[in-house]
């Protein structure tokens, strides 16, 4: 049925950190640990859980050490945080046994990267390099994040040569996987395909992970176009909650409820429960107070009426 | 660029009669004739500006004649009206000249059939017969449209085979186009790539158009999909409008501003200037009173800031 598809993908749910940071509300610290479970409970397989960021920078996620130390997942989930440098490392790693991968990130345009943390990319690099030489004697999996890899919304087109070299970078510095993260929606299919064509051939040691945004309505084209690549792994935040911090207004990710309806429509599986997964979904847009941008939340799942 | 996609596509607005039927006010006759010239005005070839229902049972469309009579359209424009039976021809033809082509409706699923027109398709099929007939005759072009063909709310799963039976019948009746609709949202990639490819061995000769709702948010992901199976004919509606009087809370059409950005992003051509697209979808929205379900709208154009 599912033709030139996989038979399989990978979900990482990434609404913990990427959502709740971006919400002007600070979360309560039990909320998330019960939002968290819920995720947990829907089959994922990889839950990015929160960031050690700094606190009074982004004070969303200030709990980092409570949410680690509160979460109770299965041992089937993969459990990583979001690592923004040594410093950040050095908390988590107090509660070492609480995860299982680090992810760190910088963005493919140096004109967002300072908008974003303050540095040249070369200078991102070379901190990231010594973070994650770090993770793996600490036996951690390394993910490398690149923002903006479809396009920057200061610079407009970023070239595929320069966001691979960074991928080359990640890989190198110990990187497993990395992804490509669409950070304001400006990828379209046809370029989803050419950029995961060369990033295959350029990469072909690494995990090759889509991280789409759903902001001009492309979220699931591009997945569509990213699998057709054969992308096999992709990131995604229940609710579609979301976004980045600069440009202000850059909205959410794609569902990860839509693309799993999508997916499993398609006959693409990937162990998530959907109708857990929405438990989930309905919580979070219950503890925010507002309709969220999900589409499977309104809709719900694709079946008839007796 | 556009690899295996079309050069260019077709795309008919059906915002005007779609859209407005669906809204729970009845919108003042100026403000629809406003609305329509903006969208004449980006570029749009083909525009459906209302339907010759009854007006007692769908009082949003009652001002058909004044509609027609009153809207200034440049000459590169089709306009077309959706006509239920031969009475409602009858209405049309005493404004003959002010409309180039006529749609005809039906469901693929007798269940739906019977909710929305209370009878079965198979009387449906006979009048629309004789409308299309008496059509042709007044020269007029013929689109059957197809509902429910990729799935029933209350029936589930719609075979192919009915579907093209039901086309074969329509281009038989006279239809040069026969449009597929996704009514409720349940179309996934997959199932819209192996049903075109037996709709074009069925149907060598007609127009083929897909008509999809972003009721699950893989709206543009179906067309990505339709695209690649050599489908050029779209429909879609301006701010997302629309949805089906049944079942109840069945969602809005893709946003034609949505599909005309991805379609460009990607390189294929439609003739029209998504920015005047966007003022007539502005103007709707502002005319409407609330926020509607376009990410264009929200997010703009993809391009970048200064």
């Amino acid at each position: 049925m599912s033709g030139p598809f996989p038979e399989r993908v990978c979900v990482r749910e990434v609404g913990p950190r990427d959502g709740f940071q971006n919400e002007p509300e600070v979360l309560a610290t039990d909320d998330k640990l019960r939002l968290i479970e819920l995720l947990g409970n829907s089959g994922l397989q990889r839950i990015e859980v929160t960031s050690f960021v700094r606190p009074d920078v982004i004070p969303q996620l200030a709990d980092a050490e409570e949410v680690l130390d509160g979460i109770d997942l299965p041992d089937t989930v993969s459990v990583s945080v979001l690592i923004p440098n040594e410093r950040g490392l050095e908390r988590a790693l107090a509660h070492r046994e609480r995860f299982q991968e680090v992810n760190g990130f910088l963005s493919a345009s140096e004109t967002h990267n300072q908008k974003n943390v303050g540095r040249p990319v070369a200078e991102s690099l070379d901190g990231l390099r010594r973070m994650f030489g770090r993770a793996r004697a600490e036996g951690l999996r390394c993910e490398g994040v690149i923002s903006t890899s479809f396009g920057c919304p200061y610079e407009g087109h970023v070239p595929v040569e320069r966001v691979l070299e960074i991928a080359a970078a990640l890989a190198e510095a110990g990187c497993e996987e990395v992804a490509f993260g669409d950070t304001t929606g400006m990828a379209n299919p046809v370029q989803v395909k050419e950029f995961f064509a060369a990033a295959f051939d350029a990469l072909p040691d690494a995990e090759l992970t889509a991280h789409f945004h759903n902001t001009r309505g492309q979220g699931l084209a591009n997945v569509l176009a990213a699998l057709e690549s054969g992308v096999e792994s992709f990131e995604s935040s229940f609710g579609e909650l979301g976004g980045c911090p600069v440009p202000a207004g850059a909205t959410g990710n794609i569902a990860t409820e839509d693309l799993v309806s999508m997916l499993h429509e398609m006959g693409i599986q990937t162990g998530i429960d959907l109708s857990a997964l929405l438990d989930a979904s309905r919580a979070v847009q219950s503890v925010l107070g507002r309709s969220l941008g999900s589409h499977l939340l309104s809709a719900g799942p694709v079946r008839w009426q007796s």
